[in-house]
């Protein structure tokens, strides 16, 4: 069997990888992930990165931008869903959406099934990434560049918001990693960018962030310090685990924050438990078939952090202090609620009867 | 860089690994996982398997059997804290416990934190694997082989446990991947083998295998044929997933099985939640610290799975069923209770007035 091999950054064109495709790692040292190659459909160099997309033996078809792998048609689904769907289903009414990124398409596609949403706008800096998905992902990922609420916008994300003012109900950040000072994603994790997002955003809207892995300790810390500068600018935050296969360690987070005032959602259980229940449900009717990742049972669980994780966060998430007192074994078995009513129903017969018949006949 | 090399399955030795370990993959073609090497400490052959023991740059001392990454140091807590306590938890009284499997340790670990089990057994076919543990683990992993509620039994736990019956409360199979018809780990996925756990556990006993990964088809199709053999032995059955990102995918699951007859169990979703509720809470007194990754919370998550995962076990798991009805959301909220307990009051007062006036004057 061939030994894996490293991908040359700076390759072009068509290439042999020696049977293997090896994720160059960058934010995750001293490990490496492989994936067996049946054939190279397109490896070039755009204006801003290296595009690569090939079919696999086993994870189908996969796009990798930089050397890092965006997406295998096989585990595509619980990333795209929950990017979208989580920040949709906490919002009471999206109307327009903005993605900033995603130009493989999928995020898009779970967007454009919410009824509610009148108006997607994604902005995707590389317009050959756009390309290359609706070559060679049109019929799995790419599903919804032409749908008749979306608008595409070739552009820096950070230029385009910089004029936005209370635009957008949710913004959708799916990006790639900022692997170095010149990756088209490092920008996206400055405080600038979330200030603009941030003032973009309608009052209630919600922030929906790419949140990187937090076993990885330069991922962690990447995202307290997202955590940290959304503190000024969004009332609530919290952090959401989706597993993934094909990212590093199969664990990838959304970063959410809400533009509400503290003092809007004054109480602290409230606000933890803010982006752990949707706030609407699902319509299956609006989907075109249903959904392979994301359930309402996904959406809150997702928000449940191992201990090693959520205190690695410290306090910079909001649903970093809910007790054991929110557990469903605090509220009464269906046993003990029908106790409960047969008991304050029989207590109010025999003080109503005691009340009929000692106290109301020397009364009238 | 060098690139990743794969181990020779038959090599001894100490030997150079070009920095790199790579995993093979006899259960998970296409894909590799590789842990920069920093140095080799062991690496022999037992009579039964391959043992490799390397310090890495990034993931802490790593174990690996024929092969395959048995436990980094530092992501090991959470299969070995979810194996452990969640069959205990969900056990009310547990007294007795058999590990099968296990040699490196970390699951007596976790069990020995619980105050109530009085003794537990250890059942390890290769000897060469303990004593790697005790040498190269002493102080992180294999920590507890001394405890005094413990026994080691080296042992086929297949042989051992035929002539077991009715004594335990608890059996947890910790095995390795059943990779080919020769690996250790192959008879415990055998009906014959889950036979002899369902008559060495009590009535009211709990099963918690080793249960693989859903991401992977291979996998899952082992996961259902043994979920298919337990479905005359055990009344109740489910799986929960586990994140570790230094397995295949970064997920593992448990497959857990209850010795109850359904009929002990009639309500489908009492038994559909039978797992997902540990009976008992965490006491943190018992531990000789902090958990790093079980919670209740944890616990409870861990049997969400996405649809996709979820309807690909189809009828084989009973949590296979547990519809929306079920969510939080369902339930009255507080504001809610109180209406309706102030109504029950109230009505029974009225009534009762209305009885203590009207009836019982005609009566007495």
């Amino acid at each position: 069997m061939a030994a894996a091999a490293a991908v040359p950054a700076g390759a072009l064109g068509p290439r042999d990888f020696d049977g293997w495709f090896t994720e160059v790692e960058a934010m995750w040292k001293g490990q490496r992930f492989s994936i067996e190659v049946e054939k190279v459909l397109l490896h070039k160099k755009s204006k801003y990165q290296e595009i690569l997309v090939f079919d696999s033996k086993t994870w189908g078809r996969v796009l990798v931008l930089d050397g890092v792998i965006q997406l295998t048609t096989k585990d595509e689904c619980s990333y795209q869903e929950m990017m979208a769907h989580v920040p949709l289903f906490c919002h009471q009414s999206p109307d327009r959406v903005l993605i900033v990124g995603g130009g493989d398409g999928g995020v898009l596609r779970e967007v454009v099934k919410h009824g509610k949403v009148s108006d997607v706008t994604l902005c995707e800096i590389d317009t050959e990434v756009i390309a290359a998905a609706k070559e060679f992902f049109g019929d799995t990922v790419a599903t919804a560049f032409d749908d008749e609420a979306v608008t595409i916008v070739v552009e820096d994300a950070a230029e385009f918001l910089k004029t936005r003012r209370n635009m957008f109900d949710v913004i959708i950040v799916d990006s790639s990693d900022p692997t170095d000072a010149d990756a088209p994603a490092t920008a996206l994790y400055k405080p600038a960018f979330l200030k603009s997002c941030s003032d973009a955003l309608r009052d209630g809207g919600i922030l929906c962030m790419q949140g990187e892995c937090l076993w990885l300790d330069s991922h962690r810390d990447l995202v307290k310090e997202t955590l940290a500068a959304m503190r000024p600018l969004f009332g609530i935050r919290d952090y959401g685990a989706i597993s993934i296969p094909t990212y590093p360690c199969g664990q990838i987070g959304m970063i959410l924050a809400g533009k509400y005032d503290e003092e809007d959602i004054p109480s602290l259980k409230d606000r933890e438990l803010f982006f752990r229940k949707p706030r609407r449900h699902l319509d299956l009717s609006l989907a075109s078939g249903p959904l392979r990742y994301y359930s309402d049972y996904v959406h809150e669980a997702a928000f449940v952090l191992p201990p090693i994780m959520r205190n690695s966060l410290g306090s910079e998430t909001c649903a970093n202090f809910i007790a054991s007192s929110d557990l469903p074994e605090g509220l009464p078995t269906p046993e003990e609620f029908r106790m409960l009513f047969v008991g304050m129903l029989g207590g109010g017969l025999i003080l109503g009867m005691a009340i009929g018949r000692l106290v109301l006949p020397r009364l009238f």
